[in-house]
């Protein structure tokens, strides 16, 4: 079932319903233009992750400052933008099973289709169903550079599969898909640096090797929000792909710079609205918005604003929140904006982003691929 | 966007495609069953909530076996109750804000509709709203037997709540919410059982009070899969609302009996169907379920009939399973069925129900009130 839509163009913020997904579009806007400014002298572009917004609309919004296009991790995540008009998709990931690929394979008329492999057995079945399909799909190597989840490892094994895509008749070898997730929260920036070095080495090895056996790559893809400068600056990666920039979150605003304050690159943009639905005794009060509302999975929510009030313990529907001694108790009804721990899940709670500015409801923007992980 | 349905009537599982949430009919239906028999010699009525199952089909499975009703926590799941033709919904917690109030009333030409209170400013709109949608609204007091979330506290302050809303021309008292959700999950009967002894004893005492002063509870409801044997038996709970009793999951199933085996009053029939989609080393396995499609607040989920397979670790989209050295490794492709650690939030991850019998897919529910959080 769709969600009601929480709110309408014109509405005051107080009257929106809850929970509700807020954007800040002023801030959101800067953080768009801050990252095409800073990639704008590097070698890299942007191909920013569509796994935070999963919306064609911020899409669309990301490639008219620059984005050569979008990363997606799922074939559902992919029809949503290909059907909302993204015209080159990049699936980060591997695509397991007949019928998932068939799918993929009939985007191809729509977007240039994109995906990753890390087994040969599957480059076999992605190719049977390319030829099915009568269209050619570009495969990218998935190296496994430090985070220890998918892909091969970087050098000959890498170089091995990429042989294989190069070989087959209805796939083209498209280069490198080099993401090291785990090191995105480390919070040193020198720790960060120092893994994505290592992954910057190995991607760097595995390109040259490629160059060796005569296959160039189109893309050597991989970073995140928390690493990108460092890839941007490495001169081997062509593409980033960051995609909670935009939005950011209480887990990313706890990385911190090379002085040690926080990185204060990008600014938080993204909000549930909750609403105090009880103030049961002195000192504690629920909000309407529990971890159906605001992914936990990352840790919990801020109240925004309110350092004084602390959100404490999330279930199903409930927020609970604890109250100092000191502090004023926010009245019954009243709203506040949560900072969710983890955008990215976040936002697959919702149906709807309501656009603010200035106090004001300006749109509601559908998220077409929530719920999209098949 | 509604999820693409995962699978057709007459499929065998290993077509699913995944994820998808598969219920196993025949377990299913016999916990709908052993309810109903468990209940049958009591006082008690279920009220089943489906905060679990957020799906009228199943709201009618269970009052066709003698179930009063059905409980929900939101305005948005008593609509799609309603609107699937559910006569009876409590929402057993408060509802604050003005057109939550108004959607809910908006209900009363299609079902009973009752909703609970903890305040008594928010009684005065309650009242306000039902006037002006000309019906009258039931209103239960929530107290708070040891919960420590919304609720009045039992006693003087619950009676003082009853007769106000008993006072109010357009509303009617209905009786008392007392549910202990943080009892469920002790894992020891004895207790469990000293918890929800506390409960009832707040409860008793509290509808003597009330009694004492000329109001009957036509409804004293509470109760969960963890301890209505105990409510049910009271002879003070009319109507017990345990949601996740069809299901189970595997937080449930730590609980334990008084002779410290598991209990085993119903089986689990719910699991999330994934596949294997990488096989990058030795030891590990990855799975296209991560805590997207499997909610983890509760524990990660376990692999069922494989306990030397374990499920180390959930991002977004990917589950990392943990393979012992002497472990036959799944192969890329195969299904594993995941059993996950809490069932609520999990169905909310997913837009159909795949009835399986016998290795074949039966039937495909839509999980309406998904994501229906306001």
């Amino acid at each position: 079932m769709l969600q009601t839509p929480p709110a309408a163009p014109g509405m005051r913020e107080e009257e929106i319903d809850t929970p509700a997904l807020l954007i800040d579009l002023d801030v959101f806007e800067a953080n768009l233009d801050r990252m095409a400014a800073l990639l704008a002298p590097t070698k890299a572009r942007l191909r920013a992750h569509a796994k935070t917004h999963k919306s064609p609309v911020i899409a669309h919004l990301q490639m008219r400052r620059g984005a050569v296009g979008q990363c997606v991790q799922k074939v559902a995540e992919a029809e949503a933008l290909a059907w909302g008009g993204v015209p080159d998709i990049l699936v980060s990931n591997e695509v397991v099973g007949l019928r998932k690929l068939e799918r993929l394979a009939a985007l191809a008329p729509l977007a240039e289709i994109s995906v990753c492999a890390d087994d040969e057995s599957e480059v076999a079945t992605i190719e049977d169903v390319a030829a099915a399909a009568r269209t050619r799909l570009r495969v990218l190597v998935e190296i496994d550079v430090g985070a220890g989840r998918c892909g091969v490892s970087p050098g000959p094994e890498a170089v091995a599969l990429a042989r294989r895509i190069a070989a087959s008749r209805h796939l083209r070898f498209g280069g490198l898909q080099a993401y090291h997730g785990s090191a995105q929260h480390i919070r040193r920036e020198s720790e960060r640096k120092a893994a994505i070095d290592s992954a910057i080495g190995h991607t760097r090895r595995t390109v040259e090797q490629l160059r060796q056996h005569g296959l160039e790559c189109p893309i050597v893809g991989g970073a995140g929000t928390g690493s990108f400068l460092f890839e941007a600056a490495s001169g081997v990666f062509t593409e980033i792909q960051a995609g909670s920039y935009c939005f950011m979150d209480a887990d990313y605003a706890k990385n911190l710079d090379d002085s040690g304050a926080p990185v204060s690159t990008f600014h938080q943009s993204l909000f549930v609205l909750a609403t105090v639905m009880s103030r049961p005794r002195a000192g504690v009060a629920v909000v309407d918005a529990g971890h159906k509302a605001v992914a936990v999975d990352s840790g919990l929510p801020l109240v925004w604003r309110h350092p004084e009030i602390l959100y404490v313990g999330a279930s199903d529907e409930h927020g609970k929140l604890a109250l100092g001694a000191r502090v004023v108790p926010p009245a019954l009804g009243q709203k506040l904006r949560l900072v969710p721990g983890h955008c990215d899940p976040t936002v697959d709670r919702h149906d709807w982003y309501v656009g603010v500015r200035g106090g004001r409801v300006e749109c509601l923007w559908p998220i077409s691929a929530r719920g999209g992980f098949s």
